[in-house]
């Protein structure tokens, strides 16, 4: 067995979301994060994706754990299906393990898993590897950033994370225990990318507490606040701005009702008693009074805000009085659906506070001044950037070498599938594996197959056409002229005699094959499908997809 | 006949792009710009979306002209289609009518169109409507705003614009004009919104050129320069400060190469003998000799950019010396391609200037600054938002409330399709007529149906199930067994034997229909879709779209 450690990305490089890391030490692995990806294929039915768990079946044996260093969707969603697999115990702190609960459950298998609650500075043996669990500060509460001590050297993983000494809620950054691993050698630092683009610091959790007062302040009517249901930090505080304003706080929408539960039954919100109304409640209160805290601060049209910006909403529907706060990032990809519900609701005539006018979000992630504290806090032999696109990798290493003055051999980009080898001097790319990915229905719940969803792409483009050829066994000949159902094909309608003219060029070209073509069904076929397609190519410039079926009677 | 003027926007309102306007008087009616619009639809083979031309047909007779404000693709892009159905004169300036008769020509028109060719400060009259062209600043070159006097008062339409003092080619705004009709009294100015949300001034066209001399004066190997295509002004300063640093410039995809040409050979572009080389001859240059133009800012996957970035482009491959410079903003909706495509460029090692890092893109459409200026100089009764999304349209109409002391009632907010009467007193929405739009499809010439487009998201969705039953015409028994062939579906392929037990599900459904049921196809297609749905939906949880076909021999 090689003195070797093995990084493994499964996820979250060159991609934002799906992060999952394997470390590989002779036969002992462990996962860091399985989390969900938000892939383009929404269209196509696809919810969410998951890593490849198929390619972690050659270490079935070897995974000796799960880590999850906080309880975000892209490092805790994949969670169940990971789980299926390989049921190993999972390490999380003690919210993540709230939300990982409420994740399990909904898919029927929390009663069968392991899971172990860990707390900041716990230090925890996993065979050869040791484990400690450092607070870590970002928009989501109670996160680690992990110290893992190796054969070869120590690891810093970052986790998500920002340099925020004065969060919301609990205690600031650890970064006196960083600098103690810094100061006892780190092998390499693998560090958050997501915001390496941005120059300077990113605000504390606790800046955009003004901004707030101001909107309570201004605001006569109804004050509506969508932002994104995993910022606890965010919750608080319109929490605490309400009640310093006098109005109560009613969450509509499932996952920010879901999060709020967790979050105070584990003690991390602090709410007043009274201050969480319910919407029959909030019915009775005046306008001035209320607070709604909603989901769909990305345009999701089943949310809360869509909803009510749209239509009605448990009885809710946005007014002219009303205050809309948009306290969220818009998530690449969600821009135009975005500015169309902010459309939606200036014609309801509603006032709109966005985030590009006044300070009501700030990110969870390391902007350029925050890796440096990180990194020169950790001083680590190698930085591997990880979580972003390849965009943000690329910044990222470029600001470590430029400012931190580091050797560009010491800033390592590797990408999903490579197997990154340290042996405590150097470190390599030494192996690259083709790495899937998995897509899950929109059920949230079903696999389904990549080739089911290329069969949607191809056909969403230029439609399908079905032919169907009724041949009698004895004689060889057609019993009826071909039939042809077209669905979604631009110059096909069954109105137009396009139709009747292609079963008549089907029939003829049936007639021209020799009677031993027609003995073999899947040649024939084939050379139908030719023939059609052909036809219809010429005939109405359409290249659709073409399945045809050979039935003998 | 009524003594009211009519204004009928059919797309521009509420969207980006598909600008067309309808001025009515009378039996008399001006079209004023016919452009495209892009819709999302693109997943779904869908090219380009063009006006609802069709909601025209009534005024047939009437329609005197098309004015076309200026040549970019939403004001001129469904010129082909309008004249095909209408063809009525065209009047415009000589760089738009360049790139309109190219545009015809594709569509073998050309030559059986009237072509108006008109200067700044032309007058023209077209019944009871005089027409003066203004010129207006914008990021093309040759463009108007427009004064049209009618019976009931004036009416500015700005087209797209900003306040540009010192453009690169060609005179400033004409703002003397515009404040002339000030003086005289404008009954409505229709105004650019595109860029109403952001406060300030929009800088000059000439503003990039510093930023352009330090990015040449920094690089040593090649320069690639993406933009749009249509951007002349910054072709210009390529070729300009391409010349102040001894390199050559290759212009490399074919909208840009046309556009090119024609600016050239209409004497807009100043390129100097040499200046502008092939392909062959850059092969033959040294690096820092060099300069590509070419397209694909939005990364188009077919475009120049993009080819060169993933795989090789006539040759050319991006290197780990060539700088890149993304000339151009993103244009909502291509985050992640964009993102996406800076990485692929980052992989080759090359240095890439963002946008958002250097002044090296600068909008054409006018900020608040320039509206107030617009505003001030026409001084307008009435003040209708026109080119944006609802968000820009009531920021627009925000703006010119509270900075500009209009009054509520004298901004006027329309939709696609309203009739926006005036009668120069007031000015009133009197009907508002529900207006679609027309898809082209991805071959930019044959118009696709919406129920196609309809057809289409639905299977991509969830698939698509052909079942197909053959019946005995004398007997009304099954020949053979139901046949299915299913499309894209989860839970269902050839070999999981989830169609045998459909089948037999299916086989046993029929038995139980009556031989009057039988004898009526429709009823009877309808019956075993529905029990085909429900034995899918138990079985796999999936509901593809169905599509029952039952053939009797």
């Amino acid at each position: 067995m090689s003195n070797v450690l093995e990084i493994i990305p499964l996820g979250g490089i060159g991609e934002f979301g799906m992060n999952c890391t394997l470390l590989r030490f002779g036969d002992e692995m462990l996962v860091i994060d399985a989390g969900m990806g938000f892939p383009e294929e929404s269209v196509y039915g696809v919810d969410v994706s998951i890593p490849d768990f198929e390619a972690l079946e050659e270490y079935r044996k070897d995974i000796t754990a799960i880590i999850l260093t906080h309880g975000h969707e892209d490092h805790l969603g994949a969670l169940p299906y990971i789980l299926k697999r390989f049921n190993v115990p999972v390490y999380a702190s003690h919210f993540t393990l709230g939300l990982a609960e409420s994740k399990l459950d909904e898919h029927g298998i929390l009663g069968d898993v392991l899971l172990h609650r860990v707390e900041p500075r716990d230090v925890v043996n996993i065979g050869v590897f040791t484990i400690e669990f450092i607070r870590a500060s970002h928009s989501l509460i109670d996160c680690f950033s992990l110290a893992i001590k190796t054969p070869v050297g120590t690891i810093i993983h970052t986790g998500d994370y920002k340099v925020d000494e004065t969060p919301v809620i609990g205690e600031p950054i650890d970064l006196r225990t960083l600098r103690r691993y810094g100061q006892e050698g780190v092998l390499a630092l693998l560090s958050d990318s997501t915001n390496a683009t941005v120059p300077g610091r990113t605000p504390s959790e606790r800046a955009v507490i003004p901004a707030f007062e101001e909107i309570f302040a201004e605001a006569r009517g109804r004050i509506i606040v969508s932002g994104f249901s995993s910022s606890i930090h965010r919750i608080q505080i319109v929490f605490d701005v309400a009640q310093q304003f006098n109005r109560k706080v009613c969450v509509l929408g499932r996952s920010m009702q879901k999060n709020v539960e967790i979050a105070e039954r584990l003690g991390y919100l602090d709410i007043h008693d009274g201050m969480l109304i319910g919407i029959n409640e909030a019915k009775q209160l005046s306008d001035h009074e209320l607070v709604f805290l909603v989901t769909g601060s990305q345009a999701e049209p089943r949310a809360a805000l869509y909803q009510m910006a749209t239509q009605v909403y448990k009885g809710l529907t946005i007014e002219e009085t009303d205050t809309v706060v948009l306290s969220a990032r818009i998530i690449p990809g969600n821009e135009r659906a975005i500015s169309k519900l902010i459309g939606f609701i200036y014609k309801k005539g509603a006032n709109i506070i966005e985030e590009k006018r006044r300070l009501i979000h700030v990110s969870g992630h390391a902007s350029q001044e925050d890796i440096r504290i990180m990194t020169e806090a950790v001083r680590p032999r190698f930085v591997v950037p990880i979580h972003g696109e390849y965009r943000m990798l690329f910044r990222h290493k470029e600001f470590v070498k430029n400012h931190l003055g580091f050797a560009e051999s010491n800033i390592i980009l590797i990408e999903n599938g490579d197997v990154l080898e340290l042996d405590g001097e150097r470190a390599a790319v030494v192996d690259r594996r083709e790495i899937k990915r998995t897509f899950i229905d929109d059920t949230g719940f079903e696999e389904i197959e990549y080739e089911t969803v290329r069969e949607r792409k191809k056909m969403a483009y230029e439609g399908i056409v079905t032919l169907v050829v009724t041949m009698n066994r004895e004689t060889g000949e057609l019993e009826t002229t071909p039939q042809i159902v077209a669905h979604g094909v631009r110059g096909i309608d069954e109105s137009n005699g396009f139709i009747r003219s292609a079963q008549i060029a089907l029939a003829e070209a049936f007639t021209q094959t020799s009677r031993a073509q027609r003995q073999d069904t899947s040649l024939l076929k084939e050379y139908l499908r030719l023939e059609l397609k052909r036809f219809i190519q010429k005939q109405t410039g359409s290249r659709p997809v073409i399945r045809p079926l050979v039935q003998e009677i």
